[in-house]
C-alpha cells in the first residue's frame, strides 16, 4: 500500500446560484464576495495566498477560510495536489485540470447541473487515469451542504448535513432542497441508484466531479480518502449509489463531528463508509485564525479534515499544524491581496 | 535570497502551425502524434507519464522528450512546478494555469501570434503575482527553435538557433523565417524595442508568455532563470527589448552548449545574461533513455537546462540523476499510455 505521505489531495472546486440564497453560506464575508471563494481557496493551498483572486475567503463574521488549514498541513507534510475546475465562476492563476463543468444552477431550478451526466463522466475517466494508489478528495463550493442534502435526499439516505455557519439553517435548506425537489418532478428516494439525476436535480457540478472521481479511481483499485464532511459523505453516497462495494473512507474535523444537526458518523454507518474524525485541538490557543472554529463556525472544508488526517497519521503533532496555521495565516494578513 | 530549493520552475506549453513544417522539429514520432507532446510533457513532469496524452514523445529514432529529465530532477529535488497553457491543441490533465493564448500560426502567415499582446501581458500580470522570490521558466512548444529564430531575427539579435534533430536544419529555419519576415513587412532588426511586434509576426504563443513572465517577474523583483536553451535565450531578447535591465539568467544543457551550429553562448552574452551550463554525464552510461542525447539530439527542453543546474546547485550528484532518470524512463515504458 502507498504510504499517506504519497497520497495526492485531489480538490474540485465551483460555484452554484445555489449560494447566492440568501442565509445558506458563510463561505464568504458577503454574497458579492462568496463567487471568488473557490478560486482564492485554490490559490491560497497552492501558493500560500491568493495570487488572482480578490479576497481572503473569511466568514461574515471574519473566521479564515479552511483552506488556510490544508495549506498549512501541506507546508508540513509536501504531499502534492492537484486543483479541479468544476465550474469555477472566477478566473484563478491556481493551476487547475479542465472539466468542462460549468457554474452550477439553482438547486431550485428544474436542472440544477444540466450536464451531471458530462461532469460524472469526466470525473470518473480522471479517476480512472491518475497514476497514484492513493487520492484524498475535498471540495470548495459555497452553498454545498444545501446541495449535499439534496443529493443525500434524492438518493433516499440520511437528509442531514452540516454547516459553515455556528447555527445550522437546516430548515432553510429543507425547504430550498424540497423546492428543488418539487421542480424536478421528484420526492425523497425516487433517485435510488440513480446518482446521476440526483446531481442533476438537485446537486452541484463539484458533487459531480468529485463523485465521478471517486467512482473511477476506487474502480481502479485506488484507495479513496473522501477529506471533508456532509458533503464528501454525499460524493461517498453516489460513489455508493452508483455502484461502487470497495472500501471508502471518510476524515473529517472534530467540528463537524461534533456538529448534532448533521450526525455525520450516523450517515457513514448508512453508507459503509469508514470515519475518521481529527480534533486540531483549537481550543488551546485564542487566534483569529481559529477561535471561530472553537464558537462552531466553518467547521471543514478545502479538505481540511483529510489534510488533518493525514498530519495526524504522519505523526506530525496538532501543535505543530497549528503553530504553522497561525504563520500560514499571520502571511495571508501580512500580504492581502491586491484590490 | 531564496534557495534554489525554493525556486518555482513555470513551464509553459503550446502549439502552432509552424511544427508541421516538414523537416522543422523533431519533438515528436511523427507529425500526427507530435501535436499532443506539450500535454504529454506537462503530464510527464507532473504525474510522471502521460495521463490523458496518448503518446510518451520521443523524436523519430525513439530519443525520449527531456520532460523525462525535468521530471527526474523534480522528484530528487522536490521544487514546486506550475504549468501554463499558452496555446495547447490537445487537452492535458495536467494542472494549468489558462493565459486565453491560442495555438500559434504559421510563422509565414503574417501573423503568427495574432494575439500576441495578450499573451505577452497576460504573461506579465502571472509573472507579478506569483508569489515565489525564485521562478525558473522553460518552455514546450514543437517547432519552437524556428519561431525563436524569427523572434532573434526580428529583434535584430544573433539568429542563430539550436535544434532537436542532431543535424540542425538552420539554413530551412532561415527560409521559413525569411518568409515569414516577409509575409509580415518586417526585415531583419525591425522590431528592435518591439519585442510584442516580434511576437505577433513570427514568434509563437509559448515565447509571448515566457517572455510576459519573466518581464513582470524581474520587475517585481524576481529572481529569474530562464531553463533551456536558444529559445528561452530568445525570451531573455524580449525581455531585454521591452527594458528588463535586471539580472537574468540562462541554465542549459552542454548538449546545446557544444552545438557550434547555436552559439548559445554568444547570444548570452550580447543579452547580458549568465550562462550556466550543466552536462548530465550521458556519456557514462549506454541506455534508450540517453544514448540519442549523447548522438546530439534532443538537446534540451521542458526545463531541462535548468533542472540540471538546479540539481547541480543543490550538490545531487548527476550519478543520482541518471539512476533516477533510468528509473523514470523505465516506468514509462513499462506502463505505456492507453492507445
Amino acid at each position: 500500500m502507498t504510504s499517506d505521505g504519497a497520497r495526492r489531495l485531489v480538490l474540485v472546486g465551483g460555484n452554484t446560484a445555489t449560494a447566492r440564497i440568501d442565509g445558506i453560506s458563510a463561505a464568504g464575508a458577503a454574497p458579492e464576495v462568496m463567487v471568488h471563494t473557490p478560486a482564492a481557496d485554490l490559490e491560497i493551498v497552492e501558493y500560500g495566498r491568493p495570487v488572482r483572486a480578490p479576497v481572503v475567503p473569511v466568514s461574515p463574521t471574519g473566521c479564515p477560510t479552511p483552506a488556510v488549514v490544508t495549506r498549512a498541513v501541506r507546508e508540513l507534510l509536501g504531499f502534492e495536489t492537484l486543483a479541479v475546475d468544476a465550474g469555477l465562476a472566477r478566473p484563478t492563476d491556481a493551476p487547475t485540470v479542465a472539466t468542462g463543468a460549468t457554474t452550477g444552477a439553482d438547486v431550485r431550478d428544474a436542472e440544477a447541473v444540466p450536464d451531471a451526466d458530462a461532469a460524472f463522466e469526466r470525473g470518473c475517466a480522471l479517476g480512472r487515469s491518475l497514476p497514484d494508489d492513493a487520492l484524498a478528495v475535498g471540495e470548495t463550493v459555497p452553498g454545498g451542504t444545501t446541495t449535499a442534502l439534496g443529493v443525500l435526499t434524492a438518493l433516499g439516505e440520511q437528509p442531514s448535513v452540516s454547516s459553515s455557519l455556528s447555527d445550522n439553517p437546516l430548515a432553510l435548506k429543507r425547504r430550498v432542497v424540497d423546492a428543488g425537489l418539487a421542480a424536478s418532478d421528484l420526492t425523497a428516494g425516487d433517485a435510488t441508484g440513480t446518482p446521476v439525476a440526483a446531481l442533476r436535480a438537485v446537486g452541484d457540478p463539484v458533487l459531480a466531479v468529485a463523485a465521478g472521481l471517486t467512482v473511477g479511481a476506487a474502480e481502479s483499485g485506488v484507495d479513496v480518502l473522501l477529506a471533508g464532511g456532509t458533503q464528501m459523505a454525499a460524493a461517498a453516497a453516489l460513489a455508493r449509489h452508483a455502484g461502487v462495494k470497495a472500501p471508502l473512507s471518510l476524515a473529517t474535523t472534530s467540528f463537524v463531528a461534533d456538529d448534532q444537526s448533521a450526525d455525520v458518523a450516523g450517515l457513514a454507518a448508512d453508507l459503509d463508509v469508514e470515519l475518521t474524525v481529527t480534533d486540531p485541538g483549537f481550543e488551546r490557543l485564542s487566534h483569529p485564525a481559529t477561535d471561530a472554529y472553537v464558537a462552531g463556525e466553518a467547521k471543514e472544508g478545502v479538505g481540511m479534515g483529510g489534510a488533518l488526517a493525514l498530519a495526524d497519521r504522519a505523526g506530525v503533532p496538532m501543535a505543530d499544524v497549528r503553530d504553522r496555521l497561525v504563520a500560514v495565516y499571520d502571511r495571508l494578513v501580512d500580504e492581502p491581496p491586491a484590490p
